[in-house]
């Protein structure tokens, strides 16, 4: 259930039977010579749908751009200050509190969003922690990548190997080749898996990692792949989200 | 050419003949009875993406959530603090001008956000305008209601009257309904004109309109409309957007 | 009754009465080769205080730096970013709170502060509307331009026609001459009716309106005019005020 | 010379001659049972103006809401945040640099706001301190108590003894008197002279300093005194004033 | 080498052979029953020396206070928003990087602050990452917790198995008691072994954990065991110090 | 009684009998030839135990940055942003009123922290003042300067004479010489008693102080001048400490 495709009175009859909700979180930056810009918030929220689907559960629009200071020396990407995704994660929880929800599910699509919305969450529990006896309501807040579940984790593997890397990584590539399949193509790459290593800002990344890739090679990429990376992480993040809430 | 779904080699191929990029902007919340909670960023979205093929223009992510505090008395709604939303517009700007795009072109679907994303502009002239000399690229931002075409305004007018009001529009749902057929629905409202008025904060807007509607009569809208709304909206935006990148 | 020439006893008293308080906005900028860099809040303040009289209401300082960021490329001109606008207005609202005010009328000089007191509006609003059952008061706020009303309007076309303009309007400057007659002159202005435009930051507002008028003719400007100016505003202002303060 | 009551080209001109600037500020707040609300407001402006005409030197409008946390338990006082007013007092210098003013002395009417000004001086200077071979323009800035003076000391030790006090002194009272002789007027204050002592919060404030005085005696007050208050102060500060830009 | 121990000259020496510096990182917060409230910012500033002798690096003084909100449940705990944490981290970093230091070495004591200060780094990291061709300096910040090497993992394992837990761990009560040997104590805890678990703010965090231990057996500690412990943290630390300047 | 050195429990026991916290604020920054750049914070920690020792009272940890901008043209220094260090006096005082703390005693070490601290007070007290019959709980904080006492001032008068001055001060030099005899030594400087005036930024601190010192001649400090400068202040500012408390 969308939250965007529902009317008010809708999201009132589901606050009777439950309190949670899932939020996609994603990214807008470069992935590489064949990735799309969009991959990262493409790839959270078409999960969070299947989850939605599957669970019943309400799902709130797209955070569409996340934290991707390091990929600024590419074209397209864009980011938030991690101060700023601190303020954007706080007023939607807060937004939400008011209404009776609880339970804060993110599907992240993005390893670069994970310490700062990790700090949103300490920001958010820390106004009710400072204040003695507060009366503002208690509330669980979780951050999932798609990709952690096990399954996920040994789909990958069987298909990639150690050319998986970790940015860029065929498997959200195919993703979004199984999404948009009129986006899927092949590129040269030089070299063919590309290499690995750490990074500190944009101009560090871009001479580290000149086409953008970090210890993957994306080529192997396929909607066909796509499909079932979905099918895979659809159903392991749907039984985190049930046991989540459950608690 | 949506930016989500292309990559950072095609960035770098459009820059070399536009620096404009356009951004819808919408937000989450209520819109009455029969309207859908995210009808806003829905609706600029769609708009944005069929100027962006009209124009060749790239379009940016879906801000999806606005300053809506006025609806927080009604479950769905999600509103940023006027301060986040400063932020927000400030973070994508500014990493957009980081790759030379020097043409903002918000389509916006709330007038909720005006007054913000307005002094979100400003805020960001500001830090050129206070440095003598400054180095950094003079930047352009206009923030553009999708309604607000003289051929949009007399459609409505011609649709609906002074049933059109002035929130959860007949106008609004109907490209909702175009867009999502699935979604149409007439639902009975009382009275059948919604009253109009103003208001401040989340308890008196609920307590002035009880459905969550202003002055207007959604059970008018149907799909076939929406369908001539999108049309009128698109090219009377594309119009503008060109005008504005051709200053 | 001016908030800086009584006593707290006496604002004990008025609060008896009254719960509404006038605030004059303004701004410090240029306002053209004969136009003062006060223009905009000696007026917003005149009016105030006259409106004040007239209808018993209390009138606050004011607020005489605004957003003025466009203007900075001319000497003498000053402005607070509109976050920290934002944080002055809601400072300001919040301490005349506590002590029992509820409806707060401001009374502007300047167009650049619409937007940004409206949103400022918004988050002091919004601070309520997020918390469910609050138990903060229930405010309202209001930006009211001194020449918007429609005798106003018809007051400065039958005066100036269409060398009015938008800013150092005729209107404005002779209501400053009729405050400070010692400040009464003309100038050579070159064209005679300033340019029409549209601007971003403050070199492009100087590149544009080189003297920094917009469509006006300030040599037009006369003291007497400035009384009919100010007494027409007054009566209109005054009597939205008492409006206000009804609801 | 009044900033506000120049045109911009007079801005220009002065520039020339000399790149300094007063800026009064103040308070809004109770000042006992017969001062005056706007006390620190109008005696800084007051001895500013008298300052600026005796020196020549430019006088920006004045900061009329200052620090007054203090004084919310009596009805009528403002206050900023010390957030807010560094916020406030940066944007105000940070705007006048650009025009090339470097050197920014305060006349300064409320012992609250020494702290929170002087910090606020801190957080300039440390924006360019942070950046080794910063291009900004160096500059500097002052706080001056009118009050602060050997003679304006002098003086009120030889009018009022003991009952000068620290809050609603008759000194500041006096001024007021002599600016708007209206306002004079003696009250039953009892005891006679205020106790003195420290206080933290507003409620801390009102329980210990019920009618809002601190050590002061305003009943000696008188608008003859105030004259020579005045033209203590202006004589002093002025020569204040001529050193600091001789710098 | 402290930099709290050194003159100025002796720095701008040093800074003449490195530009590595090492940051202690802490927190202040409840360790369980007999574990200190200063244990995790006590045993990085511990090791932090210990490296800073056996590498000759520069050590600055301790950020004592971290992102504790968890632990406000139980008196003496003290936390940094992670708003504030994230400004503190900058400030610091800032006023080196104006030195000439460009590589900076946490050296942590706290899981709670990884998040945050992950955030800090990216922080920082965005404001060079957002100018295109900036000329401030480039340099790199890495977060090391002091358990992390492999030999320290093994050490606690072989110490204590599976009851070391992750909060008042056995081995971090080690240190401290070997540390301040004064304060070496076993107390009665029941179950001898905490629980383990996930929580939110406070007052979840205290219902689940009434002894504030998660995990662990803290009555294992000693000092003996905490010179082991130090002895392989600063051996292992000091090794990936070396790295990272190398790099 | 050290905070870092107690169990929570110990905690609990000791607000049974207290509410009175102390917390040292130093800052790290040069201070001239033979002056160690901790000093400020070693001695305010070094005093504040000697007077947790004489009085019982509890004793945060150090803040050991605090606001030191004009000191940045010296290796070594580093500051926090005004803005920054009220929020970290904030979130110190709001963590330990959670607990029940009511009174917080700073002892200070550092002339340059004590604007932005007592504007920090304001900021914590404002929360309150602005919220009519708020239910958080009534504080009070205090900041000692460690030197400010009658007899402390009479001893540096006894042992320096006017070569005190006012920074890297013989008295303050003695103190940590005293602490780390290891440190003690003199060094040629020249002038030998460094000149006085003020400063701004960096840059002009630097230029006007070209060694760090000001107006002081810090070869006359010895270890056992220390140890009767220490035993001074621990018994004067534990006495203002007692009564502080028992306000």
């Amino acid at each position: 259930m969308r939250l965007q495709l529902v009317t008010w009175p809708d999201v009132e009859q589901y606050l009777k039977t439950s309190t949670g909700i899932i939020i996609p979180i994603g990214s807008t930056e470069q992935h590489g010579p064949n990735g799309l810009v969009g991959t990262d918030a493409l790839t959270a929220e078409f999960i969070a749908h299947g989850v939605g689907e599957k669970t019943g559960a309400l799902v709130a629009p797209t955070i569409s751009v996340g934290m991707a200071q390091h990929h600024l020396g590419f074209p397209g990407s864009i980011t938030l200050r991690p101060s700023t995704l601190i303020a954007v994660v706080r007023d939607n929880i807060q937004s939400l509190m008011r209404h009776g929800f609880t339970r804060f599910f993110f599907i992240n699509g993005h390893g670069g969003n994970i310490a700062t919305v990790t700090a949103a969450f300490s920001e958010i529990y820390a106004e009710r922690s400072l204040q003695r006896g507060s009366n503002a309501p208690s509330v669980k807040c979780k951050l999932r990548n798609w990709w952690e579940g096990s399954g996920s984790r040994a789909l990958s593997r069987d298909l990639y190997g150690n050319q998986e890397g970790s940015h860029a990584t065929p498997s959200e590539v195919s993703l979004t080749f199984y999404m948009h399949p009129q986006t899927e193509k092949q590129v040269p790459m030089e070299p063919e898996v590309a290499p690995n290593g750490s990074f500190s800002d944009a101009d560090d990344y871009r001479s580290t990692f000149p086409d953008g890739r970090i210890g993957s090679n994306p080529n192997l990429s396929t909607a066909a792949h796509g499909r079932r990376i979905y099918e895979m992480a659809v159903e392991e993040v749907a039984r985190d989200y049930l046991a989540f809430v459950a608690r």
